[in-house]
């Protein structure tokens, strides 16, 4: 799943260690402490991460009675969730030293469940396009992809079993496919936004990064108050639709391979894969999400326009300009066109489990070439439908290339079923002899 | 429409003043000033307002080259709405002296237009049922409602002709209806929440108190981004729906009487009312409410509830108990029938434009009491239509009673229509020689 120099952390085998006591929250948060010392000047994930506040607070946990879902799970955060004792800056230098007065809420629930927050990890700007630091764990010529791409490339490179990010156009599944983990987008509104800089509110969800779909599920129930760990344990053969949506011109030879791929190991696997073909009526929805998107976009970030303009990048700020000049006509038939998709979507879902579309065009780009494109990933977060990136495949450059499983609204167990199903059927390969 | 003691202010005839030059925006800010200076010590709408800064924003203003749409116009923000040069305690100790590092997006929007932040108004604790303060400038034995208790206050004491609010249960519609003035709850959605503190995420709605629908209107185009202004000074006679709602039986006899007399006067006027029974799938509507407010807030005031506990009310314990207690099975079924009750709702809404239903149960209650009661608020909250109180009645108490005016979703031009038209059927009652 990833190159011998990226050994990714198990969540739930870590946490299985833990409860058994074969391993402390401190000697794991002292193995992710140095496999960041060792890899940080290269990838460049993070924020924040104060090494002697992670240990003092993994000693509570190891010297605490009771032990919570995340017991002593190191947890990357997006720096667009407020911490109250760690910077929070946006990806943007308006905010350089700001500390919020509060956590934000998801960050609250992983404590809650006794996950250790590691530390802030590295945002673009206001989750938009604008790139930060960080750089692919596979190839630090290449971008981790964006907006989550500390959140994903510290996961990837081995340094935190877990991490929270958003995904507002594509800042989950792309960074997952680019870094060749798993990133789980759940059901808009399952979790909750609270203390998350918005950055286009019918869009914003939180999601979660993990080495593999059981440690997605987990971090995904803590936060949803859904129990979704049972059924990524317990994989059975789903119905695949494979689904090339409007957009598959932008799918690169690499993109195409891996569907060819995912395909036939489904099929090896003993599993049933149909064509979908979306209706009509899903054309016009790629150019919806990005009317909706800068529309709201323009409002949210009107303080820092107004205020701080000077401090804002120019892309960002062409994108602001658009969206002031979106009529609400045109930002509502927008909303109504999702709406009307959405009907659409649950009747293609009726004979099959899960959609099978690209996550991405291709391998990271270079990281001179910006965060890459979410073309592939915006209608299903305009839809609010789950999705899961499902790593296993790599292109041409050696670099990750993962597959997208997308579900029906609120049946995001099935879905995390069905991508655990495929990922042992990505690691059990046929024998081609 | 309110005591001589009570001038309201209205924000469009404030505007038309400043535009000719007969009223500067210092003028104004000073009248409002000295309003305040003279209610305050009785009605204490305000956590936050300082004279010296808003006079010296008024002078610029009044300097400016441009004049956006809310040119001068004095806004009270409810203390939930972020503000980075004012004091934001979201209604609890937790936040006392708390300055954010930026104002929540409706703030600087209504900066950009031109509007004169006046300061910040109390709040309940979270937008929750923990009063603050204030007190209802008709009777101040008498609450003027929560959780936007000093928006609806200020308006109501002439002190601002606009304030904005949130309405998670009935913040909107109960504190306008308790003070007599124009409260005006959008669709959901049609204004940012960026900057607002969190309550229940699929809830939260912002919304505006003025003097007037066209105030409403003004303060409703600038924040949503639509024209509302247009339909609310071309008011004609819409088809009224009268709709009892499952809660009848919580309306008092002030209620019932002002249903009664609404009724009359739109006879009176030449309008049309027919009664609207909901179907049966609305009876369980309001546990709805109440299951996804609370599995929500729980969620949301997570931070507050784990590190600052001692400084969370009983009252608010409570709610946040109960709500980590709700399965997420029921959340979710409660959304279901949310999703069901809209459709049934668009069926309802064919025949007429818009329904008429109580804003309140009755007059404000004593202050000693609470805010009051928001059963006749939480269906429409959770449905996310747009809803009016319009002013005009008093109870056997001299203490305002409004009506509930409530439109289908995103059809707020045409709610503010029939408010307008409401209104002035109110202003202009039938001779009764």
């Amino acid at each position: 799943m990833t190159s011998d120099a990226d050994p990714v952390l198990s969540a739930s085998t870590a946490r299985d260690r833990i409860a058994s006591g074969a391993l402390s929250c401190t000697a794991l948060a002292g193995h992710c402490l140095a496999r960041i010392e060792a890899r940080e000047a290269e990838i460049q994930a993070w924020t924040h991460c104060d090494p002697q506040s992670v240990l003092k607070a993994a000693r509570r946990l190891d010297g605490a009675s009771a032990q919570g879902p995340l017991h002593g799970l190191p947890v990357g955060i997006k720096d667009l969730f407020d911490t109250h004792d760690m910077p929070t800056g946006y990806g943007s230098p308006i905010y350089a030293g700001h500390t919020p007065a509060s956590d934000a809420a998801a960050v609250a629930l992983i404590r809650r469940a006794g996950g250790l927050v590691m530390g802030k990890t590295v945002t673009t700007e206001f989750a938009f396009f604008n790139p930060g630091k960080t750089r692919n764990p596979h190839n630090r010529a290449h971008t981790p992809g964006g907006s989550s791409s500390g959140s994903a490339a510290a996961v990837a490179a081995g340094e935190v079993p877990l991490a929270i990010g958003t995904q507002t156009a594509g800042s989950i599944i792309r960074p997952a496919s680019f870094c060749g983990i798993v990133g789980y987008k759940p059901t808009y509104g399952w979790i909750t936004p609270a203390g998350v800089k918005t950055a286009a509110w019918s869009l914003d969800t939180v999601g979660v990064f993990a080495a593999d779909v059981p440690g997605a599920a987990l971090l995904g129930s803590v936060l949803s108050g859904r129990d979704l760990t049972a059924a990524a344990q317990a994989p059975s053969p789903p119905r695949f639709g494979f689904c090339r949506t409007p957009q598959w011109d932008a799918a690169s030879p690499a993109t195409r391979a891996a569907c060819d791929t995912a395909i036939e190991r489904i099929a090896a696997a003993g599993g049933d894969v149909e064509i979908v073909t979306l209706p009509a009526v899903f054309d016009e929805l790629l150019a919806a999400q990005e009317t909706v998107m800068a529309f709201e976009a323009a409002r949210c970030l009107a303080f820092e326009r107004d205020r701080h303009g000077a401090q804002v990048s120019d892309r960002l700020a062409s994108l602001l300009e658009h969206g002031a000049t979106i009529s609400a006509d045109t930002y509502q038939a927008a909303l109504g066109l999702a709406a009307r998709c959405r009907t659409a979507l649950a009747d293609c879902l009726t004979d099959v489990t899960v959609l099978l579309a690209p996550s991405a065009p291709g391998e990271a780009p270079l990281a001179t070439e910006g965060t890459g494109d979410p073309v592939f990933n915006r209608i299903w977060t305009l839809l609010g439908v789950p999705c899961v990136n499902v790593p296993g495949m790599t292109g041409p450059n050696g670099l990750p290339v993962g597959i997208q499983l997308i579900g029906d609204a609120n049946a995001d167990a099935a879905l995390l079923q069905a991508a655990q199903w495929l990922s042992e059927a990505f690691e059990n390969p046929p024998s081609t002899a």
